[in-house]
């Protein structure tokens, strides 16, 4: 294995840890972070984000929802070719893992810095893109920011999204992240996100990097269940309208389904009821209400159907044996995506040409690519995990994969970038 | 029906229409109130009263843990001699209703007042008692004030309490009632509080109060459960270890066992999970802990460890079966509680002197009476309540009901006074 582009994997390291330390969180399983959409630890990972952009010459600029860009125009490039770009997002779950997104962000500005130093001709700007509210814990279910750069979603809906406490318009002007214009991804001539794997394969396989073929598609449902909040002691058995005994018996419905589905199916599909809210949440009083959070995915559509069946014959089931009302409504609802084969085949070189071993797999999770994929040609390559773990503190790469990746990042963007055959304008 | 004391039920409906105010919510369904113990809702409900008191002549102290105590002493009586008490609370669950604890503290000083006014010859002092903490939903379980009156737990120990954020005792000097000394109930000849029903055992048979014989004993169980947090689309359905669908097991388990207990037993098994909480609570994590808050109840201390054993049982089940681990601790576990015959005979003649009806009753819930039976003769007056609703914006007595009520707790209050045979002595 020797990679054609050298990489500061030092540098790529140390810019992964500095984002680790905003919203940075200790645990005996590992080191995590919270950086949800627009907080304040998301809000430093930006200024780090921009300081590091800038320190590497890129003209940095902000677009209204706050997704982030910093271009590198090479030497006697034709400003308005259309740029090659990568990237991924700074945001996490709560509690999650370091490299989900910040990976992909900085192995894109890491890949910039080594094509600058190895002095390859490239005949295309580069793009390194932050995309706002990737995870779906905050003011929406997920792929927020390329979903707008991809033109599926308005910028002014977009800044009315609220968490119940602010807007995203507030949260971000507070943020000092709320821009202009619109990062459109359709002016891209291609599109490369690096991510960690989020499960074992890659690991199972002892082969570093893998690349997609597919994304599996992703249905999210908000489920609200009304009962009648009353006195625990004092109401009978038979006289009760218990919100959380009937949202347990959908949580373990959704649960049963996903199983028998991916038994008998492709054995893809998944669901999980991830969140769950009880209130009024008190000891002594019985749930009146409770709201749940559902995620549906396959790569088979049928399958995600199939579950979506359960949910709505569950509730009606629920409805007529406990009294309660139920409502149901799926925000989030993304199809499988089928990704960039001229892509897959630069990456699939890059590696070869570098002896650098690679696996063609599926990604069970979501990923701004999936948006991407709608506007340009788009690629996803993923790290080896150590263990399969994602959205915890557990969650680990291997370091020296993460170097190994950005060098085959770097070698295919200069690839993809000296591509002159497409005509696409830039923004 | 002619009281023998005259009672303004004009001003206890006002003393409670304001305390509702503090905290107060308006809803659909009724006129509600969150005021946790010691938040700025109940530090204003408790300087009202203290306001009220002073109003109404009486000596005002507050204890080391909040508990606040009003005392008359009559013109002519011995001041060493125990006095008779009575009271309730003014915490109440988060969005509970406006008579739950405010109807017993205000019918005691309206009956003071109206003792005052009647020129009635009383021999010993009255105290008007307003405990801390009554529900279960901040620093404890729920009668966390009369438990240290009663000598059950310690004032240290009691005031090292913490919601997580603050200790007891913060939140007391945050509001501004953190005195000295201990109340306590030993030291008073008797001890009745006027509560509203929280079910419609009453207002079902016509009745407008209850003399209550027996309350019924409580356990309150914290269960946490511990899975793994993993991402919910890439880890596959048998990869899992959702601590969400473990905990749905738990909730359906205590919803089970309670129906069949209080079928095949006395009928008064209750059982409630009320509060459940998953971490990291985000729709794309499979959660990887649940705590939960569970209430057994019944007047059969054999149904009670029925259902700790079912939860028991199920929690070992769900170890082996889900590969999660799980704890549970009961730190809040009462007995059932007979009350005393003196005063039920008291209050019992008091109505049927002034032709008002009542009807002997059990408790399904617990109330500070249950402890302070521990330290002295003690009794319970229910209103009727209409719908039966408790711990819900619904709750409702009829104002006539309760002016009625309060009259016989005066005039009970009168008649336990001038029953000098007791020798305790005064605090």
């Amino acid at each position: 294995m020797s990679l054609r582009i050298a990489v500061d994997g030092e540098a790529l390291r140390a810019d992964i840890k500095r984002t680790a330390s905003f919203g940075g969180i200790e645990t005996d399983i590992g080191r995590g972070r919270t950086a949800l959409s627009a907080d304040a630890a998301n809000a430093a990972a930006r200024d780090y984000l921009v300081e590091r952009l800038e320190a590497a010459d890129l003209d940095v600029r902000v677009d209204a929802i706050g997704n982030i860009a910093g271009r590198w125009t090479p030497p006697d490039t034709d400003p308005d070719i259309a740029p090659i770009a990568s990237g991924s997002h700074l945001d996490s779950v709560p509690r999650g893992g370091i490299f989900d997104g910040p990976l992909g962000v900085y192995a894109a500005l890491e890949a910039v810095r080594a094509i600058k130093r190895s002095g390859a001709a490239v005949a295309r700007p580069i793009e390194v893109v932050c995309f706002t509210g990737e995870e779906g814990t905050r003011f929406a279910d997920g792929v927020l920011g390329s979903t707008v750069a991809a033109g599926k979603r308005g910028i002014d809906e977009t800044l009315a999204l609220s968490d119940d406490d602010v807007t995203l318009r507030e949260a971000l002007e507070g943020a000092g992240f709320q821009g202009t214009g619109r990062l459109d991804a359709s002016r891209w001539d291609a599109w490369i996100e690096l991510h960690i794997e989020q499960c074992s394969r890659l690991e199972d396989a002892g082969v570093p990097l893998g690349l997609v073929t597919d994304i599996a598609g992703t249905t999210r449902c908000h489920v609200s269940i009304e009962g009648e909040t009353d006195h625990a002691g004092t109401t009978g058995m038979t006289e009760r309208r218990d919100a959380l005994a009937a949202a347990s018996e959908l949580v373990l419905a959704v649960e049963r389904t996903a199983v028998e589905t991916a038994t008998t199916g492709g054995g893809t599909t998944v669901g999980t009821v991830g969140s769950l809210t009880a209130t009024p949440n008190a000891v002594n009083v019985i749930p009146g209400s409770v709201s749940l959070r559902l995620d549906c995915r396959s790569v088979e559509p049928a399958e995600i159907r199939t579950q979506l069946a359960t949910i709505e014959h569950t509730l009606s089931t629920l409805e007529m044996e406990r009294d309660v009302s139920t409502s149901v409504d799926c925000p989030y609802d993304i199809s499988p995506t089928s990704l960039s084969g001229r892509c897959l085949e630069v990456m699939a070189e890059a590696a070869r040409d570098s002896d650098i071993e690679t696996r063609s797999v599926h990604s069970g999770a979501g990923h701004d690519t999936m948006q991407i994929a709608s506007a340009t040609d788009a690629a996803l390559l993923f790290v080896a995990s150590e263990g399969g773990y994602s959205h915890s503190p557990r969650e680990r790469a291997d370091w020296d994969d993460c170097t190994i990746a950005t060098g085959v990042l770097a070698e295919s963007l200069v690839r993809l970038a000296n591509d002159t055959d497409h005509t696409r304008t830039s923004c």
